[in-house]
């Protein structure tokens, strides 16, 4: 059977992924007087003399909120918030299946960023964390922004963040291979949105230096005509070589390409214009950027992507478990940069020096110790 | 150990009562790729084309949010959305225990009307149906009125429409018991707040003519000065003999007393003064407004409580998991007061002939075929 209709049967036999269970027993009235009245009236009148007591009585404390207006899912697009709905169940699955976190979906019927915020605003109470998915660019940057300002919950957009984390991962451990320190790598993103921007602030933030983001127009730079303001801010950090010109014309003797743009967009010649053991990041999915054997082909070292059924898989799956997990557990107010860099780092760990090589810089997405290692690594980071 | 120590000890145990669980499990590439990328965007794509396909392959058409503003929770008032946390966490509890159906709590920070009504909108994609929860009257009216005009899925005040369903199903069963038809038993109602205003609803739109509300000011009728609006509404179908006066006046020769008021209000005097085999639904929880032992020995032929410690417990945990089971499965996309009087009489014919009898017009909670039948029942008044 094609993937297509195992999807659709999988879906539909189980009418969804997700279920909630209660935790407790409810079968004789001394059960039912603990779970409901009168008994549930004690931690109530606990919580409200004291509302932090919230995270003991509740499940808040492992409860994360995935939510999303279902303008950019998966590559799909705008496709509204039911059609979004697989996803978000399917990333909810993922957060308990793989961190242990509760999660779940928050499918709103707006794209107004005012109300998207009131409304996450509203829910929070029994939530402890929010997790943006599948929102499009750049309202995804002034919604998490404000929800940041205003709650005191982590608010961790994924699309950003948790690509960012996987890629400096990846990164950690290419680099090691390459021989060269972060601070050495001469990095080009190819893609400009909310992945690109996120991956270029992290790198950089972790000691990456030369970087040069290029979108449709081609490299970025300080004071080139028409930047959004998102591109603008980053332009004026990067590329201070003040490289002019095509994607092609900004690997020239680069060290790595990240690309988070679009398939067909990288080709053989840019490759073999690149630096000596050039790093291959083809993130587009589910057709990546150049093809692998393409890539290694025309010379590249090390080749990583998205997909599952080539090595060095950069998978976010591999971040979001273990940083919420962590951030929970802390009862983190914020997910920093700082918790997102040791996160990398403790990804990296995970693949020893004697596995880590050219097909192997980043492990595997069912290694079930991930996330408590990750987990274990941000709450050292938490003040 | 006491009730009170128990109760705190079972919610920090569990942190809280509810999880999220996947139905799917998630241990192979071969799993991942059909509950998340890539297998995940086919029904993406079925429901983008055709909204209605949510209830395909989603888990929505189970899924009922337990939504509160935290105004009116049990007996302790407003405390907040934080604090209400552990009643809708054991009330999503019930859902599934009970019904099998799906319930999460969402908790809202704000008591204004307007963003209650918004935000539920907002959220409702991902919900099969809205159960309201312990928001204080006349709010309540406000807000489930406009919801249920505005929103394609059922919206259910479980504190009205609950409470009402129930005492409906044990007056059938009480009223066979009395050898009375609904049409001539004399009832008055002490405490016209939101579940008063509701059991007198269903009440007289199931047979019941002879109502009488009285509130703190005595009797409710028509043209009582300073009414406000649901209940000027109420008063002009209600106590059509226009009878003036106290509680006390009003109980005079009836046949059935619902308190929904408080402690304290209703004595032996005032049983005395009601007609033959007198009924008492002292409802109030967790103290009645007049104890059953002191109201059988004034004459009550037969009585009724909230309470799981005397006969006859009157707890719309028998209503809730079963009419929103059967309004998920067969689509309804409201509850109307047919299919809730279908509810009673379901509820009630669980009581069978030999069983009934004044020490038994309802059935037990924990009879765990009700919701079932209910359910049945609903579904045939579903248009």
């Amino acid at each position: 059977m094609e993937l297509r209709e195992q999807a659709l049967k999988m879906h539909k036999e189980n009418r969804g992924k997700l279920a909630v269970e209660s935790k407790v027993a409810i079968s004789c009235a001394a059960e039912l007087s603990l779970a409901y009245t009168p008994g549930v009236a004690e931690p109530c009148k606990e919580i409200a003399k004291n509302t932090e007591d919230v995270y003991q009585y509740t499940s808040k404390g492992n409860m994360v909120a995935v939510v999303t207006d279902g303008t950019a899912v998966l590559g799909l697009g705008d496709i509204g918030p039911e059609a979004a709905l697989p996803v978000m169940e399917g990333k909810a699955c993922l957060f308990k299946t793989f961190g242990g976190v509760d999660a779940f979906p928050i499918c709103l019927n707006t794209k107004d960023p005012d109300e998207i915020v009131k409304t996450v605003q509203l829910i929070a109470p029994g939530f402890g964390g929010i997790n943006l998915e599948d929102i499009s660019a750049p309202r995804c940057f002034e919604i998490e922004r404000r929800l940041i300002e205003t709650l005191d919950i982590p608010v961790f957009h994924d699309d950003q963040h948790g690509t960012a984390v996987v890629v400096l991962a990846a990164l950690i451990n290419a680099a090691k291979c390459m021989g060269k320190t972060l601070e050495e790598i001469k990095t080009v993103i190819s893609g400009a949105g909310a992945a690109g921007i996120s991956i270029c602030t992290l790198l950089m933030k972790a000691g990456v230096r030369d970087v040069i983001l290029c979108d449709r127009g081609g490299a970025i730079y300080e004071g080139r005509e028409g930047l959004n303001s998102a591109k603008a801010e980053i332009a004026r950090v990067t590329n201070r070589r003040m490289v002019k010109g095509s994607l092609a014309d900004a690997l020239v003797d680069s060290d790595l390409l990240i690309g988070v743009s679009g398939p067909g967009i990288v080709d053989a010649d840019m490759i073999r214009s690149m630096g000596e053991k050039p790093l291959v990041f083809a993130l587009s999915n589910p057709t990546p950027e150049i093809m692998p054997d393409e890539a290694k082909d025309a010379g590249a070292y090390i080749v990583a992507t998205g997909r599952s059924d080539f090595p060095n898989q950069i998978n976010n799956l591999l971040v979001f478990p273990g940083i919420f997990k962590g951030a929970l557990e802390a009862r983190a107010r914020h997910i920093t940069e700082e918790m997102m860099i040791a996160a990398a780092y403790a990804i990296a760990s995970c693949v020893s020096e004697e596995q880590r090589g050219p097909e192997c810089i980043i492990p595997s997405v069912f290694d079930r110790t991930i996330a408590g290692v990750v987990a274990e690594a941000v709450k050292k980071y938490v003040d």
